[in-house]
């Protein structure tokens, strides 16, 4: 098989999420710190579930979300991660694959059940995220297609992937195949307390082999252990070729060896579930970068992106991404 | 067990929705009419959901989103209604139990899956509905708990229920045991086309075993077979003891032997989806004719309720009903 030529492919946890309301006491009485994603086992995911609301399903998972973005955006990926062959796991791969991306990876037949993430929204649109990471655990190298890594213009690698420990080979196999292919390789640091467990690896692999990082104020203070966003930047300065740094309200910066372009946050007129803004920033970004925009024009995609997701319930994009660039581009 | 005194039981097929956007090309192509709901099989339910877009689940069912919705209002709502053990299946079983309503149907271990709805929501807001029945099926007279129906001030019935033929037994049972009991029995046609597939039964049962009738335009019309609402409303008339019938924007009446109420529709600044806007209407006036309204009271929650299930995507309520009705109610 010829593998097609994809602008960006992402490897991360293929997840389903589950959201609900929630307030601040509930957060509290199950002992949970807003705004963060904790790793649960299936016993605490079963309690918390039944403790929890009313709930929605969507397909989720942080790559996942970036390249159903990107896919919505009018870009060709493609994704690698591991379901269950159970009904979430159906989910998620008809999901992937209905916004246009590829998405192969076999399921596994046995082992634990495909992932799910309760995601607990309070009022203020912050989410909290429980995750049991499932079949997510039996991704391995052997699920890396080396002809599909090499004819990608970009390999995009969640953080999150460090923490089930197959993957991190699977996830060091695609980043080796890429940098061979002459490709670029992109990563996302996905969560402060996810960079706090893995901080020695990612800072390796942020001055070895990535060529685009992604992270958001809270991560790349905890990255370089600094207390300041500018003692962060300029930390973060030729470390790799590119850095996208993001600061919610406050925009983002994207920052080379060279030269720092500043990008406003797109207005939003109701932010509801801020779910899936970064993820959904990288997606613009990327779709960007691998279609000839300049690194400016690529961040402002990003911001586009990222103020659609964080309007709705859900980190998966409810209008055609085209449609609203064409839009606000005008 | 002594059985709890509750508000309303709702006996009805125990449905996952998955909702997706589509256009009217999408529905032609599938032989789809719209604003309607056909039955289909496991094979017809494989192949739409391969060429439907990206979808969001939450649990469903005409009868469940009533009790749901009762339940968001502040009332004591139970179900009955059948899942397989299966991944979906507990999907619902948590949904409708964190709503606060008691759900006990014992869900099948074999047999098919629990059904879906796959929801086809266009530009113009309205839903296209196609469901597999799957588990729904295995529904049957041994489901019905007379302590649960005896102790209920309502048993409302879905006029769905009469597709699956062991569930209709199971209908009547609870009808029988409701009015031997001194409670009341609600049906909700459900939709013009189970009207047509049922409509000698439907006029006999809502002659001799109904006293709240819920209908919209196009089932009261298909009903007695006329052309007009006026027609159909002078047919209705005493028939049952009270008759609710919802015109979408032109509101509701409410007709009882000598009084007809008329209620408006509440307003909605933007409809998104017209899911589960009659099964919101009927858990609303339920919820007050059970809690000592009057008519024009409980058509009113009724309006309200519906009002706030069109202004999003999908048939559960996003806010607690019971704050919604303060702040109108004002």
């Amino acid at each position: 098989m010829t593998a097609k030529v994809l602008d960006v492919v992402g490897i991360g946890n293929a997840i389903v999420d589950i959201l609900s309301h929630a307030d601040e006491a509930f957060l509290a009485a199950h002992g949970m710190s807003k705004g963060t994603m904790t790793l649960i086992d299936a016993e605490r995911a079963s309690a918390l579930y039944r403790a929890m609301g009313p709930g929605v399903e969507s397909s989720g998972g942080s790559a996942g979300n970036t390249i159903a973005g990107l896919a919505s955006l009018g870009g060709k990926g493609g994704f690698i991660g591991k379901v269950n062959n159970d009904q979430f796991g159906g989910v998620f791969r008809h999901d992937i694959r209905a916004a246009g991306v590829t998405f192969e990876t076999p399921p596994s037949e046995d082992g634990p059940p495909t992932a799910r993430c309760l995601i607990f929204v309070t009022a203020d649109a912050q989410r909290t995220m429980q995750t049991y990471l499932g079949a997510c655990l039996e991704l391995g190298p052997e699920d890396i297609d080396p002809a599909v890594i090499s004819h990608a213009k970009v390999t995009y690698l969640e953080g999150y992937l460090w923490d089930p420990p197959q993957a991190k080979k699977a996830f060091i196999k695609a980043a080796e195949i890429a940098r061979k292919a002459g490709r670029k390789v992109a990563l996302t640091l996905s969560d402060p307390f996810c960079v706090d467990r893995h901080r020695a690896e990612f800072q390796d692999l942020v001055s070895r082999h990535v060529d685009i990082l992604f992270a958001n104020e809270a991560e790349i203070c905890s990255l370089w252990e600094v207390d300041s966003f500018d003692e962060a930047l300029q930390a973060t300065r030729g470390k790799c070729e590119i850095a996208a740094l993001t600061r919610s309200a406050k925009g983002s910066l994207i920052v080379t060896a060279d030269e720092t372009q500043v990008i406003d946050a797109a207005p939003v007129k109701h932010v509801v579930d801020t779910t899936g803004a970064g993820d959904l920033y990288a997606a613009g970004f990327l779709y960007g970068y691998t279609n000839g925009k300049n690194l400016f024009d690529s961040g402002r995609i990003g911001a586009i992106a990222a103020a659609e997701i964080i309007s709705h319930f859900g980190a998966r994009p409810q209008t055609p991404l085209t449609e609203l660039l064409l839009a606000e581009l005008r």
